[in-house]
């Protein structure tokens, strides 16, 4: 391929107009509706920030309660959902497990008309957390969980109650809060941008979201922080995480968990999840993993100038919080579900099909020729 | 929403390059591979043609056996994928059905590595007809089909043999080819963006056609072969035909199966499935459908100067062949796959993640505010 005909990616090209985030400008980079990310992170319950994205503005206590109390009530799934899942392999990656469950909720609870479109949205938030759940526990341990429980208050501590056998932690249930905060939006990404494109020929709400997770699933989008965990898992300590990643800067590979395509010169919500990192690395009494990421972070900064996106630590965080790894990428998804819909609800609200052009490249009209004669 | 901020989805900008297909401009107006649309539906097999889409040349006799061959062999659909269609209800909608298929697919047999892209897509091209069909005439008839049967030679025999009990007849496969060719690419259409944008993060394979079915889904993209069916199907004269246009225009409602966001003119697939329509309604002895059909067109081109693009009379000539009107926009996916598998093959050959700017019209930077305060 010629270099006149890189591709561009659409990059700095203006797809749509949005009222849910800015990435880059306002407050510390990162705002939601208006709310800079540090506030929510700092304040906020993730179902508020939910709230906020899906219906527009922050809830006062009682529309709180009872839009928790809709999630809860979401809670469990449907039988057909259940036999498909005890079907999938232990081997599956979740993030097509998790895609294949989006779809198969399409088929059990069809969106007919576009004004149940926020119950659709609230019911996937609830069961998300449970497929994945089901899926991993039943494939890997050979255990039916049960995904109904309405003891946890919220989504966080209903995810990772189900995780194991033994109640989430509350300083467990403020760190996941703040992660699904962290990474409910993030304007026209790729993800956010297929769930829109696919919006805009009038598809129902499941097409979108599965559509979105498939877009996610790949490794230059969500897979960061699986990669950036696989990376740092097996460094015993600071001076062999140095020695390692300048081995790695020297062949010139990638360093998962730097950089990022629109900010420039911080990621902000770098800080705020390696801050917790820090914490959970002292309440798990760590004394390798927190020292190995902090170096990382040193020795990419010295060398290359780069600073750590969301990504980085919240492989550590993770991981203190005894998640596996290959779980990751769809806690992602449980989170930026919240994004996904309220950007396919912005794109109906002001639709027009999204069908670009093509610079064609390929060969000049060419005669047919029978088979007999090629 | 104010004036300036409507949507332009994109319309007429460059989203990338492709060597696959031009739309509205050498020949008869589209072009695959620089061959013109008539030569293909007059001479080629289907599978010739996909064979072109997804290997870049028209193949010998001895590719073309081998590509049919493999084919052959991809049919039969996997246990597992039979557990999930046979736990799908009867009124599921036919694209959620194959949407699933796919992802389903994509937890049994992952793609691991892009050098097998094109294995994957040549399963699929076998894999689709066969789920729809088992799910449709399992949940609608009770009956389970056997999907590996070799006796058909091609992907248009294939189909319609699994459709009913009986052999179908030379013509309709004949007619089912052609369709096939007809819809099997057309540039950077919404469902082929979701799916390159899908594989500009470098998502596997069934990611990016999951995205690509939920797409062609929409009301404004796969859907209008059906539309028209439901207009058309229970109008008993021309008069009749012509008076409910009449009516429908004067309320300014949407006729399906009429004019094109590319072509201005008229659309060139519109001539090759007319004369196949009209062929059929002979040969099955229709004295009312075509005769509505060309009377729909005439009115629309009187009154609106509107032409009939791909959809309009592929919805009669369907219908002759027995084909449920539910199943018209699952035979689009099973043609257009092999242009959107085209399109993935080209993305990763030159990509970069597709991830475009919005302009932002929210809420400025707003104050926090706790919850009892709200």
């Amino acid at each position: 391929m010629e270099k006149e005909h890189q591709s561009t990616g659409l990059r700095g090209q203006t797809a749509g107009t949005t009222e849910l985030c800015t990435v880059g400008k306002a407050g510390t980079g990162l705002t939601y509706r208006g709310y800079d990310i540090l506030d929510l992170a700092e304040n906020a319950e993730f179902e508020e920030v939910a709230y906020l994205l899906l219906r527009g503005y922050l809830p006062n206590v009682s529309e709180l309660k009872q839009f928790k109390q809709n999630l809860k009530s979401h809670r469990g799934l449907p039988d057909v959902l259940v036999t498909v899942l005890e079907n999938i392999p232990a081997d599956a990656h979740p993030m097509d497990v998790l895609r294949t469950s989006c779809s198969v909720l399409g088929n059990l609870e069809q969106e007919h008309e576009f004004s149940k479109q926020v119950d659709h949205a609230e019911k996937m938030l609830s069961v998300f957390p449970a497929a994945v759940c089901y899926w991993y526990r039943f494939s890997h341990d050979g255990v039916r969980i049960k995904t109904d429980d309405q003891s946890e208050e919220g989504i966080a501590g209903y995810f990772l109650s189900m995780l194991g056998d033994k109640k989430p932690s509350e300083m467990f249930k403020q760190v996941m809060n703040c992660s699904l905060i962290l990474y409910a939006e993030h304007e026209f990404n790729a993800s956010t941008f297929a769930a829109r494109v696919c919006a805009s020929t009038l598809s129902d709400i499941h097409s979108c979201v599965t559509a979105a997770i498939g877009t996610l699933r790949g490794n230059l989008h969500g897979g960061a922080n699986e990669a950036a965990m696989e990376m740092i898992q097996d460094w015993q300590s600071p001076d062999e995480a140095e020695k390692n990643i300048l081995d790695m800067l020297s062949k010139k590979e990638k360093i998962m968990g730097f950089g990022h395509a629109i900010y420039k010169e911080f990621d902000p919500r770098n800080d705020v999840i390696k801050q917790w990192s820090e914490k959970l690395a002292n309440h798990v009494g760590d004394k390798r993993l927190y020292a190995v990421s902090e170096r990382v972070e040193a020795v990419m900064k010295r060398e290359k100038g780069l600073f750590c996106n969301a990504d980085f630590f919240h492989a550590s965080a993770y991981h203190f919080m005894d998640i596996p790894t290959k779980l990751f990428t769809p806690i992602f998804v449980m989170s930026r579900v919240t994004g996904w819909t309220a950007h396919i609800f912005e794109q109906r609200a002001n639709n027009r099909i999204i069908r670009p052009s093509a610079e064609y490249i390929g060969p000049e009209l060419q005669s047919w020729v029978p088979i007999e004669k090629r």
